[in-house]
């Protein structure tokens, strides 16, 4: 069971006003991106690993999919998700997908927006995720990048130079992979710090073959509404687009 | 054709002290976990590119490698290769491995260390090895590590906690790609930053599937020789094994 971090009033507002807002990260970085790296979905069966309001599971609808599966372990995410994103070829599912070992099926594209930080044994969930694609399918999913989540004890940092601008980052214990709290709404967000190699091992060791990384900056256009300084010394996500051999 | 940076007297002089120092990185961290992820050599066709002394060339045929190639830019190091690690099965050839392109063979290792973050065209210098990779071969190497070789302006460098112990890394520029300087015995060492998802698109675009991705902390044995807080926040070395499809 993984956690239920969503649930807590505080961080379910204080999310809603986030993805309302045009200039934070997802919509910036991460959104861009992972877009691009969609593989074509027409007729195809799609499961979404963290759903959230399902945003996503209504778009893969709107370029053709056949059958959308959303689980995620937020109810109160899940009920938005069936008021304002609801379809008949989407089902969503009130489940963590630490069990998704339960889930039977077989499908063209696993995709994960921002959600993996938070899973503690992510070789298995790569073997669940292997299980559960077709010989072909895509795994395409995002999370906080290596750099991002190595530190403890608050050391992650940017340096400024005298201007006040970012000239730097700083962090920590990059080397060693575990369990990380920080504040986010709330005191006590955990989340999973893996390095790069560990996430690229989980991935090869369940016979996936990575296709396509990105470590997204902000796009020109859209650098008005964000200064590039903030992404130009920390990634803060990583994208990794797989298939299963 | 690459940089020539070997052949600078003090260069070649320094290296070969460093190279018999035995609490040294590459000894330390590099060469252990390199030597775990070797596929098995017994009969095989092995290419060692910037083979420097020839030390790994003579190691491949102790393993039962029945033909190894080993190039460097390097015209002093191949003179010590020649001299200490000649055997009728190596063959030592003076090139850049930026004119791979020019051998012919078929090999079923392709192997280097610590030698790629000196090319500026990795792209290339990828599908050089995979049309040089028989299928199933192996190409195995290291390099400098992407946190290790991002920063400009000297702007890398540890914290440290008020008992003098290193309790962070800083470092500028990742999502910044390309040429970068420092001082390594001489002054003007010239080498190329490339992020994580540079050098994975370089090897997934050439063919290639990673199968195993290493950034090594020091054996417990050897931390007696360098403290480990060295190694705990900055990974130094990248290693990754790939296999042609």
């Amino acid at each position: 069971m993984g956690q239920n971090f969503f649930d807590n009033e505080i961080v379910f507002r204080g999310y809603c006003e986030l993805r309302d807002s045009d200039s934070n990260c997802n919509i910036l970085m991460e959104q861009p991106e992972m877009a691009q790296l969609l593989p074509e979905l027409k007729g195809q069966c799609v499961l979404d690993l963290g759903c959230g309001f399902g945003h996503n599971c209504i778009e893969f609808i709107r370029r053709g999919a056949a059958h959308v599966t959303g689980i995620d372990i937020s109810k109160k995410m899940l009920t938005v998700a069936q008021r304002e994103n609801s379809h008949p070829d989407i089902e969503y599912i009130n489940m963590s997908m630490t069990d998704i070992d339960r889930i039977n099926g077989c499908f063209d594209l696993v995709y994960s927006s921002l959600a993996f930080h938070y899973i503690e044994d992510m070789p298995k969930l790569m073997a669940d995720i292997a299980r559960l694609l077709k010989k072909g399918g895509i795994l395409l999913f995002s999370q906080e990048h290596p750099i991002y989540t190595a530190s403890e004890n608050g050391q992650g940092h940017y340096l400024f130079d005298e201007l006040g601008n970012k000239s730097g980052f700083c962090f920590s214990h990059y080397q060693v992979p575990g369990e990380r709290t920080d504040e986010w709404f709330i005191k006590g967000r955990k989340y999973y710090h893996r390095r790069f190699s560990d996430i690229a091992n989980a991935i090869a060791w369940a016979g996936l073959c990575i296709q396509n990384v990105a470590e997204p900056v902000p796009d020109e256009n859209m650098i008005t509404k964000r200064p590039k300084s903030d992404a130009v010394h920390n990634p803060l996500f990583l994208i990794i687009k797989a298939v299963k051999l």
